[in-house]
């Protein structure tokens, strides 16, 4: 039986600018953020249903995806990263889905097509604005412009780190955004001016600390992570949206904290086994 | 002492439209190839002189990239490649430098403008018209607009395969393209549509061997190889620009042959290693 598997790394937003358009392919949001080594493993063969760590579970973006790609499909899902947390998980699962299934099926589509299709599809359903092009891309990316390829631009900040990241919980993406899109985009715009004037690691921490920080989303529980991580020495900042603290370096272990540790994901999202 | 490691995937181009224009971010070539998981190790520390292999070496290109980036360094290369046969050492040396001299050296430069030095540099030293730009994405990339990032673009085709490749020799890439332009151009932009409407494997080698028996560059040595390959029921293409055969799987080893293996590249140029 034909079946497919992808690996797409997850992505911690560091800060952004919501760009809302009625075309969900120029929608999204420009930003930047750091895709992770520790992503999720994505198995796609004939069959119906989606398992996420063996439990199943629905990611409205996944079927608008099977839908889009005319196939029907079991989809399999591993990942150490939590749900509802900041880290990409639905649009790694879609963008994962989106590629899986070409192999599996022998869909003649474009990389830029499937990435196109699993952007739009997550904009449609509510679930994100920016995760599945940088995840595509994989390292320290920029959201230069908003959008699907063919719409939206991306460059990136050459570098190799390792990463930490403690999560203390949820937060809803569409409660977070509601009514708040002109003070994030004055923010989120000006901390990407300042990282691409200066595309280092540092300047990118330093300016998603300062645009979390301005956009008044932390936190009492997260303020005194990152206070403390500042204590020790290091900068962490937090993972748009969800209640996560993150950071380059060994930040959040020289404070105390137990994170969770990967790397920045060398690269973006690909095949990793195919059987037909 | 500062250093960094990069890692840079050859490229071989399966079929290409040269694209000349004055501005050499603007120039290059629209295509499509092959990013393969063997390619170049480039070391960078403060120092002087380039090695291959342990060889002293010049390649053109790289010094400018680092007259560019305004730093003097020792460059340390290692690659299983062959050069001057078409698998985009130039490019992935010159890129590699680009990456790991921005990490060793502290620079801030972004990776769009890194790419677009290393692609500047090649076409200004007529070493390459659009490798830099495929080795930086990785996969099965198509060049479909030429040119550095912000003004080329670039898609791919979905794929995870064993790669073999037979070289005989070398070919001058300067001497090969000289007046030739527009019939390849022709044939390159034939070639790159067909593969834009089915974007699978089989499509891009069965495209790119049409295109090498239309613009009448194989050697007899090399149309020997690819009738065997054809005879045994593969199909296998030139490298453009090398006395080189390449295929998608075991087409090379069926008939009888001995190739390098390797696999497509399922990602592009990165950082391996930065010690500061």
């Amino acid at each position: 039986m034909p079946a497919a598997t992808a690996f797409v790394p997850g992505h911690v937003t560091g800060f952004f600018a919501p760009a809302p358009d009625e075309d969900p392919a120029r929608a999204g949001s420009r930003g930047g953020g750091v895709a992770l080594s520790d992503g999720v493993t994505v198995t796609v063969e004939p069959g119906s249903g989606l398992t996420l760590g063996g439990a199943p579970t629905r990611i409205e973006p996944v079927e608008r995806v099977l839908t889009a790609l005319g196939v029907e499909a079991r989809i399999s899902c591993e990942t150490p990263l939590p749900l509802g947390a900041g880290f990409g998980v639905s649009g790694a699962v879609t963008l994962g889905t989106a590629l899986a299934a070409t192999a599996a099926f022998g869909l003649e589509r474009s990389e830029n097509d499937l990435v196109g299709l699993a952007h739009r599809a997550e904009v449609e359903s509510g679930t994100g604005l920016g995760d599945v092009v940088a995840q595509a891309r994989g390292g320290l990316p920029l959201r230069t412009d908003a959008g699907a390829p063919g719409h939206g631009s991306l460059d990136g900040i050459p570098a190799r780190s390792r990463v930490e990241y403690l999560s203390l919980g949820e937060l809803s993406t569409a409660d977070t955004l509601a009514g708040e899109t002109d003070a994030l985009a004055t923010a989120g715009d000006r901390a990407l001016s300042t990282v691409r004037e200066t595309p280092t690691p540092a300047a990118f921490v330093a300016a998603s600390r300062q645009f979390a920080e301005s956009v008044d989303l932390l936190t009492d529980d997260l303020r005194s992570v990152l206070t403390a991580v500042d204590e020790a020495g290091g900068t962490a900042s937090m993972a748009m949206l969800g209640e996560t603290a993150f950071c380059l370096g060994t930040g959040l272990s020289a404070a105390g904290y137990d994170p969770s540790v990967c790397e920045i994901a060398a690269t973006g999202a690909r095949l990793i086994d195919v059987s037909t």
